[in-house]
């Protein structure tokens, strides 16, 4: 538990989403700031009666000062904040606000750096010139896919139900990163070609996440390689259905919980200019662990 | 500073008011949680820019369950919410809400009962049989008022820069409790007779307060005597000029920060069900008293 001291300096801050009722965020950023006394609380703010302007707006007014924007609201901002961040704009997701006394608010994101710093961590691997397979096109997925192409991946296919915005994805990166992303279709030779060969398979979409947990989004025939290394975005539960079958045919399987403790570190530094030294960062990630894992 | 644990369920509580900076209110309120075991934290919520009714939309939208309504708004809400309890009806002052899942707001005063149960235990006196003479007509003061009725005080004489406002609050009060209560004008004979034949006199105004601790609401001539009982509502200072002039003149004198230990106690079971036995009380009375004597 953390130990902070609500008074009227407070500063308030929020997790908005529609499905956040598990989340360890809001502890675990009240974590950081007991630890780096910081005077500030994190509050979960359900989006499911009202979505997500609505929100913002009551959260402004009752002089909330920071939002973390959690699924599935990180494409839903970028036209209607005050500024936008060039990371944020590029990848058109915003996960995160800030509120400025005069109510203006601003948007980062702050999960493709989170990304970038976390993966080779957790993984040992580094992106660069990996062939990357993405499922997803969502706020987590968009930023995947930057943070692929920032560490100058060799080539991205992206997988989606809705093929349309899986091509809109691929567009904004080729038109960014020059030709290094294709939109899959499942049936089509080259998506075939792409899955089996790539070296990394990331999985950013909901599918799979608690309560629905007996779904995963590989259609049949597709089966994991012993040579990929599979990477849910997920960490409720914290074995997939898509983990439990790639862990089966021998792959290294990894889930999203600690991408969340970097993302969780650039939220709070990017909000408060804070920055906790490797030292203090260790500490905290052994909180983390003690937070996340016993879900 | 209290240990707390905010997850995806943890109730939100806010303190809203105008002067609401320097309160202990809402880490005493998530010290009486930690205590208990309940999953819930206040945040304090300024009204100064947008008012009352404003900033409750907002807190309804973000599923507050409930609000502490402090000073200036104690009075503005009664007809406005979906239902009032008779104490606070009768009263004419809501300090407290409680806000359902369906959205209504149901409003009390929790103000009267713990004025009731606070004043003989900080003075060692009974209200009862006691002449008082109030200043203010405000939300703090109607509570007073009616606690010192329902004790059956021998009678009040109630004194407010607006005299309009004083003679409002002693008609409600003469129809509820039969002839006890008496508008002063400070220039009137029986005004005069009235304040130096009280045997308590209460301040229950904002005069004095943080930052403006130079006033007192006392006109010329008007000298207090060895035998009155002062009581200021004011908390921060901890003494307020009218405290230091009675205690000049040899009065005993006590300030209002044990009544909000009392109220903070009475929202908490109005809002939660929980009674605090008498036992954890004291443990959490030494709590409140590290706190707040040391703001």
């Amino acid at each position: 538990m953390a130990r902070i001291k609500v008074d009227g300096n407070t500063s308030i801050y929020a997790l908005a989403g529609k499905y956040i009722s598990f989340s360890p965020v809001p502890e675990f950023f009240n974590q950081i700031s007991s630890f780096t006394g910081y005077n500030s609380v994190m509050i979960p703010v359900s989006t499911e009666r009202y979505g997500i302007k609505p929100i913002l707006d009551s959260l402004i007014k009752t002089n909330c000062r920071g939002v973390l924007i959690d699924t599935p609201h990180r494409c839903e901002l970028n036209d209607w904040l005050t500024s936008v961040s060039d990371e944020a704009n590029n990848c058109g997701a915003v996960n995160i606000v800030r509120i400025e006394e005069d109510g203006s608010i601003h948007g980062h994101n702050t999960e493709i750096s989170a990304f970038r710093r976390a993966f080779p961590k957790i993984t040992s691997e580094e992106l660069r010139e990996k062939k990357i397979f993405i499922f997803g096109t969502g706020g987590i997925a968009r930023a995947v896919a930057f943070a692929c192409a920032l560490e100058k991946c060799a080539g991205i296919t992206i997988a989606n139900h809705n093929p349309h915005k899986a091509r809109q994805l691929c567009a904004l990166l080729n038109d960014k990163f020059g030709n290094i992303a294709m939109a899959a279709d499942f049936n089509a030779p080259e998506t075939i070609h792409g899955f089996y060969n790539a070296d990394i398979i990331i999985q950013a979409t909901s599918v799979g996440m608690f309560p629905k947990f007996d779904v995963q989004p590989l259609p049949e025939h597709f089966n994991f390689m012993s040579h990929h290394i599979v990477f849910d975005t997920i960490y409720n539960p914290p074995q997939t259905k898509l983990m439990y079958m790639a862990e089966k045919r021998g792959c290294r399987v990894y889930n999203g919980m600690d991408i969340m403790f970097y993302n969780c570190f650039e939220a709070f530094r990017w909000w408060t200019g804070i920055k906790v030294d490797e030292e203090n960062e260790k500490k905290l990630f052994n909180i983390w662990k003690d937070l996340i894992y016993n879900i």
